[in-house]
């Protein structure tokens, strides 16, 4: 099938999708409807039936899609069957966390390395190594590496960033929770967790207020 | 100042105001104006000035704000002043990646203890503990929990959800990728890192795709 550009929006809804259709069992049928998966994930079935049209050709009239065919159009179209190489930056905590964390590879994300300015000789996680920033740029070259995740510090994200892209590379995954200048060809997706428990906090002190 | 009811999209932009902020070197002029923000942050001015004017009152005319008062007005907004005590479920490794990450501190959110269908005998992540999770509902009664945070697959993630509600969990941070069916007082707040990735290696797709 031919790739549509489609707006972030889409691209939100698409690996709930996903994960919706891994959890139904092997022995349940194999065809699955739109209106199925809008009851299941609680969503507007149009929604679902425009989202799903534009990834997978797959669908018939009162029939539906067939579970693994459209499992696998979904996966290809969110890029999750080519493996992208990536390097980290920051080997603190929450890096070597994601560093040493397994679940990626199902989203076709490879860590290769991490980079720090002050690394223990010889550190590795889960067998990856963690390296002096100043070999980002020959690594980077040698080994091609279009993503970037940044877990460094606020206050030497802009710094690293900027490195990050002299190395080439396109689209960085930012987990600092600061506004980042690029140009106009580099994304920067970011992951800002004090955001999230900023909102679930202020649910919860609402919720205290109303009881009293 | 009295609270207000604000929208999610100012929550999103608080932290990032907070994190600038903090950058600004300490021999730097004690007073910062919504127009310097808004420069620095690259948003836009008219934005900035009222996302302020919601949060804190101290706000001058051509002079701007005092820079510590605002930093406090904003952490106090953000409820990063009350520990919020939370539980984890799941002490798979981005379960104990979490458990052991320092950086929640500063924003308020202690993760007292994970629970697992099988944690090892006595196995501790910087000094917390992994329970089984049969004791999650006597120890959220006796801690008085209110937040939980889901890491375990995402076909067992509805479970869990329904097993924290039922401990008198009232905010849920989901990191499974998949749609959680809650009761209206209780608020979800969806991480899902797939959705990141997705995003990112759209961009590169469509970069390698332009270079051909």
């Amino acid at each position: 099938m031919e790739r549509k550009e489609v707006s972030k929006s889409v691209l939100k809804r698409l690996p709930s999708y996903l994960a919706y259709l891994k959890t139904i069992p092997e022995d349940a049928s194999p065809y699955i409807s739109a209106t199925a998966m809008a009851n299941a994930l609680g969503m507007g079935e149009v929604q679902v039936r425009k989202d799903l049209a534009l990834v997978s050709d797959g669908g018939r009239p009162k029939i539906g899609y067939l579970r693994e065919g459209l499992i696998e159009d979904i996966s290809q179209f969110l890029g999750y069957d080519n493996t992208t190489d990536a390097i980290l930056v920051g080997a603190g905590k929450l890096g070597q966390a994601l560093l040493g964390y397994s679940g990626f590879e199902a989203y076709g994300l490879n860590i290769l390395a991490a980079f720090d300015t002050n690394p223990k000789a010889d550190k590795t996680v889960d067998g990856k190594p963690i390296i002096p920033v100043e070999r980002m740029e020959s690594f980077c070259r040698t080994n091609k590496v279009l993503m970037g995740i940044i877990t460094v510090p606020s206050e030497h994200a802009q710094e690293v960033c900027d490195r990050m892209i002299a190395c080439g590379i396109k689209a960085i995954w930012n987990f600092a929770p600061v506004h980042l200048d690029v140009p106009g060809n580099i994304l920067v997706q970011n992951e800002n967790m004090a955001t999230s428990l900023a909102v679930l906090s202020m649910h919860l002190q609402a919720q205290i207020k109303e009881k009293k």
